[in-house]
């Protein structure tokens, strides 16, 4: 990535802001790095507390979720990641584990209204949802209304303040560009991760995505990749291209594939 | 459809309801008609009154969502269908129209919390919705979970008093008899149709259960027809089979067709 057009980029959103009101001073600095400090995880165990443990099936039935929850505990997943609809009785299924509930907003197509995203959160974070995928407004992103994507996203981490909020771009309807202004309105609007994909879309994370994303939000900051991660092969590959959180749901073939591979 | 089984069917869900305290009077007497007095539209005109026009793909343009609304005011479509981030622009292009502007609720998964389902109904009512198209709890229409389907779809009825109602069953994961249960829970809930297909999941509308869905709920009730839907053939087909209201985005490819086939 050419420093000059990344800095052109940023302007330009910058620009964008300031025409609807939105002025903003970007940490912008970190943000070029090409090298990051991004521990390489090797064995099944540290790549598990790199996973999001995920089921977002509309058919997920309880008994699914609460297997879900369980292998979450015993292979200490980060998180487990499931449908609004489910937060409840998943804290109930992870009382007394560290392993945190992570739902999503506007899943999956992220058209919803500003102030439903923003009330959807307050409803999963009242139920106990400790982190927070949103998925950007695609065709604001898409319009070039940065006033709009960015005012979305901020809402909603006003909404969580103290939750981990990660924002999805669905990178598979964008373009390069794209991709890098998606990932510059998040980081201005204070999100903590940028994540590729919903599962739902067109395609899933690539390897490509995932460090132009990592070179544009720099080391200080969240990226997960989701969708298509299905062996320990990708995910180490994806952790190596910048990834610092997966968003699987063949969560236990990728550990089970590493333990395989570190132990024999 | 036997009318045993059938009346079978309505007993447990109204005893599963009676169970957590839900107790009602089902008005199921009119539901089980074999012949349906509904209109029969032969032209295009009057077979336009039945379409929504819908586009429902989150990378939809400013541009599209005007063209769409042309289109609908131009061919006097019922409706154009959008999703909720489109509903205040539309409220506006279809300003002096008697074209109705639907959105849609917890789309496509339906997996949300009915608190979250609510607070969105509410949202697109006060910028303008005049109807809403829902979809159920399917996770927990195939766990049998009756009372927290009818309350998700009764409490969303409460949040949109003087709209529209439909509820999308997505019938692509359903058995017969789960469909005949939604369609029950539907209609015991007070909402005004039953809805085949988001156009995101499995399959969409089929003859089949189309007459199925109009058998279930008698001739007074709306039956919405959507998800695969590209030509007059098959909207003809859909509304003879019992389909009121039909939901496409090929909606001027269907209205031309049949102008084709009609005039000449």
């Amino acid at each position: 990535m050419d420093h000059q057009w990344f800095k052109q980029q940023t302007e330009e959103i910058g620009l964008a802001l300031a025409k609807q009101g939105i002025r903003l001073v970007v940490p912008m600095k970190e943000s070029f790095h090409r090298e990051s400090d991004l521990i390489q995880p090797s064995g099944a165990s540290q790549l598990a507390s790199h996973i999001d443990h995920t089921l977002l099936k509309p058919t997920a039935s309880l008994s699914q979720i609460q297997q879900l929850c369980n292998e979450a505990k015993a292979s200490e997943f980060a998180a487990v990641c499931v449908n609004p609809c489910q937060v409840t009785r998943v804290k109930r299924f992870l009382k007394n584990s560290k392993v945190k509930i992570c739902t999503v907003i506007g899943f999956p197509l992220g058209a919803n209204s500003t102030l439903s995203k923003v009330m959807e959160t307050r409803d999963a974070v009242a139920n106990g949802a400790d982190e927070i995928d949103m998925v950007i407004n695609i065709g604001s992103l898409l319009e070039k209304d940065y006033a709009s994507v960015y005012s979305d996203i901020k809402a909603v981490r006003e909404g969580a303040p103290n939750q981990v909020l990660k924002v999805i771009l669905e990178t598979g309807y964008l373009t390069k560009e794209q991709i890098v202004r998606g990932c510059i309105l998040t980081k201005m609007a204070g999100a903590d991760y940028v994540k590729t994909s919903t599962g739902f879309g067109p395609g899933g994370a690539t390897i490509e995505d995932i460090a132009l994303m990592r070179e544009v939000v720099g080391p200080n900051f969240g990226v997960k990749a989701s969708g298509g991660i299905r062996d320990s092969t990708t995910a180490l590959a994806m952790i190596k291209a910048g990834a610092t959180r997966l968003g699987t749901s063949s969560s236990m073939q990728i550990v089970e594939g590493l333990r395989g591979e570190t132990e024999y």
